[in-house]
């Protein structure tokens, strides 16, 4: 049979042949990305575990979220992360090497490869002809062991790209105009796999901003062809060894197929406070801004800040605007130096940031209130900034280097014509090799002494779900509430990561600020909370600490509209069981403090059934749907993942 | 009369002629410097002042200190100062543009001129052959609205530099060595004028690090000579025009006089947690280090990082430590990146941080408790560095590179032969030019509007002291509180600065916790608090915070052993009595809970009796005395500087 890179990739790790509809496939895992904000969890959740050494190489650790150091907790929880890479065999990379998903595609992604991360934005490396995909903390752990990595099979979408971008149209163009059509929940259960004459016209990196942002349509993931652009790129990162050529088989057949003409794209912008928020550039230009940033795990690469460079040099910022810009990596921070582009970027007046995450997540770079904050980057939600009641509007490097010029939203093509970028030196692809730590000889590291400072605390076990439930609703939110809104963002809220009870007084606190005092009290008195969300909840950021906080404040079950891939399966790797409203108009009925009676709780998740009642104290009762595929059931009967792995019968593979 | 070069100095801005013991001098005021952090109130209160426009040209704010931005406060703030600088003719620096003092020394310092500067570090001005003070943020508004200085007069004391540095013994050794010699007091009251054929063998940057810690052994400011060195300094800045030659005349005779024999020096070190307590580096050799930190105010300038690079050249720094690089303006940066340096720091493993304060007030890269942090900066006060049992040692580029390698305490003697530096490729001075914005003509400045965020809060307004007071002792401290145990550094605690309630609940928190709710409940009982200090109460930063936030608490009077010259008179400008203990053995029979009466407080201050007695409710009195210039003594009676100034009978100059 004729097939997709997708589902060559699927077979080659475990994944192959007809799938029982629902159900999840055990994938062999090649690559683990983990970085430190959603590490330190997961780091901790492996020790758990019991494992003797991590037995995927390579794992890869990139300390790049929390760098700010704005109190003693980051740097303890850097040592405690280089301890345990040093006693389990895990690769190290620290602070200032660059940003995970920069640094994992010059120097270990590779093509026909799986890499499993403990990140949302792990799809990047699907631009080197992987399949890519982000997960819990926990899930990786477990993946760490050897284990393998559970994913329900995805469907399989075309996407066929034909000519090539005009000048000031760029790769975040095509991944925006993706995100017009389908929004921050079309891509659910899809993996895009891109084909067609387009996909030659676009860099490894241009790729790797398409594969980055796919995840913000919900999909798990993205899927580019490893072809002579691929070969070309390994070549240049002195890894021609790692290519091979991977392409889909001709008359491959997929779930789904569209098209994106190139040649017909425009310069688009995400508007607050959503990514999937797209509209043309010229409809929302004029704008005034105060902020403009380049960079993150998106549009850090060379090309993106050489073109910058080219539209600034030789002239300055817009006095009314804050430029920074960050290299992806220490690679892409020593190009640049070598060439002309740091030069007309720093001299243009630019704030020249370190190639870390930063203010992507809102670690530094806090805008002011209510004022336009133009960015590259790759999400948008209220608060992600570190500011509340921020104003953020994603888009490419040429919309955002014309928007500094001018002090105001501005299409690049009211420039005129594109100007010529400055000759690129070409990578330097040994600059961090002595600066990532090798895995320690197994001998050796057994002697390693893990460093626990005081801020890291080991997360909660949870329990099997209860026979029946008696609980009351805590908190009702609307559609696509992200995992932000649960564990906080910024440099003052992530820089409590490492402690669930710190954390778990930010969850829902913009929404809420009483939540967590409620939450608490209800639970102390024997009604745990029940959350009730929307459509898309949960989506974003791979953060299990969203599914963490609520464990620790006694929540057992979440009842919404839908779930974001990520997060659902974290609510269940947790302990939490994750309930589907049956009719979504239930939800306009449900209040704060409704106490709700569920039985057969625990009966359902062994056997499988799929309806529920939830019998309500002051209403009509609340038909409820619980689809678990057979491992997801084995997982929450066991009392989450952590009591399943190390107590059950799936001995590593 | 044949006079030293600080003497001419003072007589060119009104301070010639003998004085009367005690009194102030009012100097006119050719330059101001201000910074973002302590900027916020003193241009609010020189809106208060209600002048209509700053008359000291120039006067410049840079925004160098919050920075990072950790939430929406920082940029408030920046808009806040950006629109007063273009309403009231201030020239305006943005973030990225570099460390107020060495942009001010490339861009506006010039021999023979008077600055002052809303930092304790503008002493650094003095490499230039000017007289460079640091001042409150109030008595800066007071010389931008054009009222002149007023400055006790100092002694001056001669150092004279013979031979020239032996190879890895650099400025920062000289300036450790007077700190070894008179720690951080024995500097009171003075300005050290350097002289000798060893004053040649210094670069300006280098004279520029001995004059900006200086104000570390308490002193008013350090001045050098203008010399070729000067010139040759001030050409490559394009800014021939501002030399003028200025030396002491043959025969000047001065106060005091000390000698420091270049050759003679070794590296050397201040040991946690005082710039004061400095050994040789060989002394604590071996020492495990976690970070070494270079740049900040001092340490910052193209022979610095070149010296660390050149060390660094084609090695890795250990891993065990992580490294951070400051450069000290945009135009060190320039110059870094368009040379060897930047590459060679970069490809070591060094984070190359912005140019900017940073760590060196705590803002980002606080280390972990108790481990060592080896820093080229120029205060170790404890929790300075943002964490709380910080263990910072200060010491030189050589010294820090050494340890950077081998990740214990190194003197760099150890290394070999001192490494060649790599090729300077020269300044260019017109970097920044475009990037800080002139002042507005007046006609177009006064139709600006002031943006006023709510984080700004404008600060309390004092009253003229009581005729008598009935106090409690609120709090007793030790010798050498710094006013960073009363206005917080760190990134967390500098967001409020804009806000003295916020503010207010850090002051002496490390020392105890309670200070803030019991000063306010005992001043809400009509018992406003005492505050008992020791010797050097107030060292360090020009904070006018730490007087502002005593008096928002209701505090009226301090009785310390001896105070530091800038809190002082801050304490005095804000209209709180800073009154010395009589007995310094009086301290030990203080208690907290004390009630005291002092009678005559505002006759004594009016009529200029310096013995007062505090009667005390459960012990023997306590002999005060209250030592002040007649101007201070107007100052008090008037309820402070700023209404002093806007009822009093001084115009502008």
């Amino acid at each position: 049979m004729a097939e997709s890179v997708t589902r060559m990739l699927l077979a080659g790790h475990g994944g192959g042949g007809p799938l029982a509809h629902g159900e999840d496939v055990t994938l062999d895992v090649d690559q683990v990305l983990i970085e430190d904000a959603t590490g330190s969890m997961a780091c901790m959740q492996f020790e758990a575990l019991g494992a003797e050494r991590v037995v995927v190489d390579p794992t890869v650790l990139y300390v790049d979220h929390n760098v700010l150091q704005i109190d003693d907790r980051n740097m303890a929880e850097h040592h405690y992360l280089r301890s345990f890479c040093r006693r389990f065999g895990v690769r190290y990379s620290p602070a200032g090497n660059g940003i995970s998903h920069y640094l994992h595609l010059e120097r270990f992604a590779r093509p026909g490869g799986l890499l499993v991360g403990a990140d949302s934005h792990s799809t990047t490396a699907g631009a080197l002809g992987m399949l890519a995909v982000g997960a819990g903390g926990l899930e990786v752990a477990v993946a760490m062991a050897g284990h393998g990595f559970d994913l329900a099979s995805p469907r399989v979408v075309r996407v066929e790209l034909t000519g090539t971008l005009p000048d000031w149209v760029e790769a975040k163009d095509v991944i925006l105009e993706l995100l017009r059509r389908h929004g921050v929940r079309g891509g659910t259960g899809a993996v895009f796999e891109f084909t067609g004459e387009g996909v030659a016209t676009l860099s490894v990196t241009q790729r790797a901003t398409i594969c980055n942002m796919i995840t913000e349509t919900g999909a798990t993931g993205a899927v580019f062809p490893a072809d002579e652009r691929t070969r070309e790129w390994l070549a240049a990162q002195g890894r021609d060894q790692d290519w091979t050529a991977l392409t889909a088989d001709h008359g491959a057949t997929y779930d789904d197929e569209e098209h994106i003409d190139l040649v017909a794209l425009e310069p688009l912008i995400a508007v607050p406070q959503s990514p999937g928020d797209v509209v043309p550039v010229r409809e929302v230009a004029g704008t005034p801004v105060v902020q403009v940033c380049v960079g993150s795990s998106v549009n850090s690469s060379y090309e993106d800040l050489a073109t910058v460079a080219a539209v600034l040099a030789g002239r300055t910022v817009h006095p009314d605007v804050a430029l920074t810009v960050t290299p992806g990596s220490r690679q892409i921070l020593d190009t640049i130096v070598r060439g002309d582009v740091y030069r007309d970027l720093a001299t243009a007046g630019a704030r020249m940031l370190e190639p870390v995450c930063g203010p992507c997540i809102g670690i530094g770079q806090a805008p002011t209130r209510g004022q336009a904050s133009v960015r590259t980057f790759n999400r948008n939600f209220p608060g992600r900034s570190g500011t509340a009641e921020d104003r953020v509007y994603l888009c490419s490097p040429s919309t955002a280097a014309a928007t500094a010029l001018t002090g105001h939203i501005t299409d690049p093509r009211d420039l005129g014509a594109f100007p010529p970028l400055p000759a690129a030196p070409g990578p330097d692809p040994a600059v961090v090799d002595g600066l990532i730590t090798e895995p320690l000889p197994a001998v050796e590291a057994r002697r390693v002494e893990i460093v626990r400072g005081p801020s890291l605390v080991p997360p909660p076990l949870p329990e099997p779900p209860p026979a029946e439930l008696d609980g009351r609703v805590v908190i009702v939110v609307g559609d696509d509430v992200s995992t932000g809104d649960m564990a906080p963002d910024g440099a003052i809220g992530m820089s409590v990561w490492s402690d669930i009870e710190a954390c778990s007084h930010y969850l829902f606190r913009r929404f809420d600020p009483d939540f967590h005092d409620r939450a608490r009290e209800w639970a102390g008195q024997g009604t745990p909370g029940i959350i009730v969300g929307g459509d898309n909840y949960g989506q974003g950021s791979s953060r299990e600490h969203a599914a963490m906080a609520p464990l620790h404040l006694g929540i057992m079950v979440v009842a919404a509209a839908g779930f974001a891939r990520i997060h659902r399966r974290n609510l269940v790797v947790q302990g939490i069981v994750p309930l589907l409203l049956a009719a979504d108009a239930d939800r306009e009925r449900v209040s704060v403090g409704d106490r709700w009676h569920i039985a057969g709780l625990a009966d359902a998740v062994r056997s499988g059934a799929e309806e529920l009642t939830a019998e309500v104290d002051r209403g009509e009762p609340i038909a409820l749907r619980l689809l678990l595929s057979r491992g997801e059931r084995d997982v929450l009967a066991a009392g989450g993942l952590l009591r399943r792995t190390r107590e059950g019968d799936r001995p590593p593979r």
